[in-house]
């Protein structure tokens, strides 16, 4: 049971167990499927790179702890294990000497992108006898490819169809979408409920200038917050009675300045754009998705290892023509710097980073949202066995 | 038991068990409270700061293994358990908006420094229900500080008072003393021991500067070394016949040069101030002290972890009004540079360093300095009961 | 059992246990004495240093796991433990006073080469009891100094003659040779297996300069490898039908540009020296001979610690007078670069550190010569009890 030190009533001092509502705190519970989920859920579709950041050179990644090898041949991305059955050596540093195979380093043995199957062994002659053995290919992954983003299937059996698991702003043709990739040193779940935290935006964020710029004036708290199945995400919303600033007993007015915003949240009303307050979402397998006025966030944070996180954001509208350039172009010189590089890998990154993950935790009310994900992750992320796994 | 390799009589070499005095290796012996003591005692107020070292932005320390955080508010120093209840973020990373508080960078719980305990968590209004409820503040830590040190108290209990634990040179008025504080790569116990060590000085520091203009001829080796409690102290004296230079068989001459130390030391008792020969004593919990002729040399080695040691060192002397400040002069254009950088920070460190502390040990005579040093801390550290340990 | 994930024929992918005959893979079963040899064999003669790089000054080195200090007095080598045995401290920090003889850095413990015999502790005076007393020594280990090459034996017992372990051509005086060391970071055992390995060469030297140059036209498969014992050397020989260029089944032409290495081959023949196919040999402890024409490679992949391995590598020819001359001549201005600096530690080092040594295994007919080297060392290596290992 975990335990922390703190002064007690008389003086003393002395370690504590903590006093928590078991159920909030399912990635502490021997046993559940989110607290095992260290590497991820299996049995998705995961976006791996951006179209442009694959050619035909061999390019190794590792997603939920497995090493992959990506090659494009033909213009079609392919995905192997990274890892020659012959003698262990990584077939990313391999070569493709024709396109649709990839030859290990070491001595030859080649491979057919399209099923890992072992097509030759240069070394052993054109004849070798392992050559159509059982047992001697690589494992080969689902891949797809879809409006500049290659996916890979990270799961046993046959894959579902892409559009199961993917948001429809990246793969139908109404939408234009950039997109940016991070890495982070966290575990992914700690990325992702960061995403869908509540309150940590009013703090945290507060003072960013993005988020004065997309608000009317953000209430500094809300009197609750509600999480809802809707589709295939799991929908928060803010309720009030909302606050907005208040004096808080031994400690005097919060936030400060809001004066400042105030004046600047009028002269927005008069001048500005309309705004509309955000909606924030989650969905398996880690996707964090916010809905502002006119474009979509959309964050994939993909385990790379249990302590490393890859971020796959996106900015989508739904948009045509010179509107699409616009947005593109919107994107380019601004969201891209103040949203994604300042925002979200500035000061999320910076509390994803330092947050010791697995310490024992105290919620208060805000926290509904975390707990609320918790559960969702908990009871419908898809299980080992892949037919229970298409039924979702 | 430790095994070593060696060659032995009949020209085989074998893996052979260390035959040593039971009683003399302490630390190596299972049970023991000195050999479990790999972060140091508890239960003893230790130097965290210097006063100039400590502002109103908060600073982490690790002491004893515990994450710390010291601020300033209102001139005085405080200290808390360096990890927020709610998701263990690092307290030392957020922010004073007022003195007196300090808030988490991440959702704004709020926390007194007196006391640890939550007045506020920001994002959840002023009226949030975790503030005031039982098991939500953080321990803090007694805090002094005295003629320019912040002390802290590291136990459990009421903390005795700090003249129980700390030399009179750095509390009376009557003494000034100049600091200055390093960190060693070991654990803290070979660095106390290595200060009560009786024979490395006459080898190690033997040809460094301070050493020859310290004494008036130093003894190579001495007939007997003998530990006594006294007061809070444990007091080493050499006792005689001291040897100054010797022809060892199958070696020669030792040491090498002395009849130029020799006709230094003449000069010396002509010229130069009348020199006593320096004593050297350890206190509990990790202090080493040695009295010079005019002037004290105190040194506190604290444990950081397990493999890292904070070197608080101090040089005081009783001076008033002028002699005083020649004192503090005579510190920073010699002592400082002499003493502490080369001498402790150069010579030393490097011994503590590359010693390798969990070999076995084979004891000789002047070893019973390191004997007497590890029973007496072993039979007088205060224990983990607070009232046991304010007993003694 | 060794398992990995891989494509099934249904579609489904699952974690296969490898099929493997379980006489290949010795250093995967436990029990096995090369699967336990992660630090080497004890009981044979290493190469240590080259003569040139040992002078007055101690030098660390560690063979085997095990830390040694060498150092040379009165012109001939030594070596010892490198651990004090008073306090743990490192032997080569410290100093040799008189030749013959070594002081620990710490309080003087001094120690004669020859023996390890403690014979001074000089902080306690010239009649200190520990002197002369049992289980107070080091270890000394036998050493052994030859046409530039100090041995060391890392074993216990009398060691076997020199001649018993090195080759003759390091030994005998009509030999000429020349040296270069290097650290690889990985275990001696793959170091050894790839310079056996009679296949790797074919695909990874096959575009290395040195390669084309010795051979007339190198086979790109063999019918069959065999190995067979030869006085101290496992020999492999490949044997035919050899195949130089073929069209392999869904790959087709490999290996690519032969024409040019044909015409090169049929020039080389006209006008070059003739060559003579090259023999490759191992032998224990860790050693790989390759015979060429005019000169012999032997290479020792000395065990440092489980994860690094000290190259040895030497170029040896029969020569007198002038042909030694020019044959040093030629190897510091052709082999050590193209063939010690690129080829060796530049393409095998490569292999040799990307490979996964602990990965499931699926060999192919050229690893018959991997197997067999596997089970000779296996059978052959001398055990730990000392007479049995002389008797080998």
């Amino acid at each position: 049971m975990a335990k922390t030190l703190r002064q007690t009533d008389d003086g003393t001092a002395r370690e504590l167990e903590y006093v928590t509502d078991p159920d909030e705190q399912l990635e502490k519970k021997p046993g559940t499927r989110y607290g095992a989920a260290e590497l991820g859920f299996r049995h998705y579709w995961y976006p791996a790179f951006l179209s442009r950041q694959l050619g035909k050179k061999p390019k190794s990644v590792m997603l939920l702890g497995e090493n992959l090898v990506f090659v494009r041949a033909n213009g079609r991305p392919y995905a192997l294990f990274d890892r020659c059955v012959h003698r262990g050596m990584q077939l990313s540093e391999g070569k493709c000497w024709t396109e649709g195979t990839i030859t290990c380093p070491y001595h030859g043995w080649t491979y057919r992108l399209r099923d890992g199957e072992l097509i030759a062994a240069l070394t052993d002659g054109p004849e070798s006898a392992v050559v159509g053995k059982k047992g001697k290919g690589v494992r080969s992954y689902p891949v797809e490819e879809r409006n500049g983003v290659i996916y890979v299937y990270m799961g046993d059996g046959n894959p579902p169809a892409l559009e199961e698991d993917v948001p429809e702003e990246l793969l139908k043709p109404e939408y234009v979408f950039e997109a940016v990739t991070s890495v982070w040193n966290s575990n992914w779940r700690p990325a992702v409920e960061n995403g869908y935290d509540a309150s940590h935006a009013t703090y945290v964020h507060r003072y960013s200038l993005r988020w004065r710029t997309q608000f009317n004036l953000p209430p500094a708290w809300a009197g609750k917050v509600e999480s809802q199945v809707e589709g295939k995400y799991l929908i928060q919303r803010r309720r009030g009675p909302f606050g907005f600033e208040a004096n808080y007993p031994g400690f005097g007015l919060w936030p400060r300045h809001a004066w400042l915003r105030k004046a600047l949240a009028k002269a927005r009303k008069k001048f500005g754009p309309k705004g509309t307050p955000m909606i924030a979402g989650v969905r398996l397998p880690c996707l964090i998705v916010n809905h502002y006025s006119y474009y979509s966030h959309i964050r994939y944070s993909i385990p790379i290892d249990a302590k490393h996180t890859r971020n796959f954001q996106m900015l989508a509208g739904r948009f045509h023509g010179l509107k699409a350039l616009a947005f593109r172009l919107q994107y380019w010189l601004w969201h891209r710097w103040v949203f994604h590089k300042w925002f979200n890998e500035g000061q999320d990154k910076w509390i994803v980073e330092h947050l010791d993950y697995s310490a024992p935790e105290q919620f208060f009310r805000p926290d509904s949202s975390i707990v609320q994900l918790r559960k969702y992750f908990e009871k419908n992320a898809r299980t080992s066995d892949p037919i229970d796994g298409m039924k979702e």
